[in-house]
């Protein structure tokens, strides 16, 4: 599919979608892809959250929190791209986007910082105690960090 | 982990986790865990628009698209509910929430609602055309209106 198509399939979309994306998260002109990729990173830094608290000893130690919280990591890194990171949805195309271009001229690289958080994510599934998810969070903060400094532009 | 604990589990999440999940989307009361639900029900409804778009002919009939957007919703639909539906944040308790207390008196029930939408979701991956998209809207359509219809409160 070409840039074209993409876009227009973007602008395309139905105006209750985009409106209720708008109203849901009060950036009334943010594109609809580029917010559910912010509702992705969300969820992930909800869940990265809770394993940082536990680690942390901000918050007791449970192990289906701990276990839910990791898998969802996994579960969210595994999301297929292709109706979240559309062609024409890089930083400077659409209102509120941070993705650098190399996010879609080196889709191989981009693919494998995913594939390092979810690796990560799914090293702590079980993880015992408060110190097990600890040792763990240097591996999840460094894919975070690892993408982030490659993929994503600064702040808007 | 019965409820005071969990309520504390919440309640001592860090601030910072906290406060990126009020200022990323203007509500400024959400209580974190309700706020990590409203973004899983928004990639949901994302998804969901995708192929609605499709079925419709709002939006050019596109393979990688049609089994992202499908494929997409199953995995949302499979999520660990242990740090999403945590107890103590049932409409009344916690604002912004729409959760009613059966999610948590009929855990199997709920359950199931997620399956029946996981199903109906990955019944359409592959969906060769528009048609066939079409075809599929009304399960996907009526899984989101049984659990709604069970599980959710009215408007806050």
């Amino acid at each position: 599919m070409n840039f074209l198509t993409k876009a227009t399939l973007v602008i395309g979309m139905s105006t209750a979608i985009i409106a209720s994306a708008a109203l849901a998260d009060g950036h009334a002109k943010e594109n609809p892809a580029v917010a559910a990729r912010q509702h992705q990173m969300q969820m992930i830094g909800y869940s990265i959250g809770i394993l940082g608290a536990v680690a942390k000893g901000e918050m007791e130690y449970d192990a289906a929190m701990v276990s839910g919280a990791a898998s969802n990591l996994a579960t969210l890194a595994s999301m297929d791209r292709a109706t979240l990171w559309i062609e024409g949805t890089e930083q400077g195309a659409v209102d509120g986007s941070r993705a650098k271009a190399e996010i879609w001229s080196d889709p191989d690289g981009f693919a494998e910082k995913f594939s390092a958080l979810g690796d990560a994510a799914t090293a702590l599934v079980g993880a015992a105690d408060a110190a097990a998810v600890g040792a763990g969070m240097g591996s999840l903060g460094g894919a975070c960090k690892a993408c982030h400094e490659t993929y994503r532009g600064p702040k808007n």
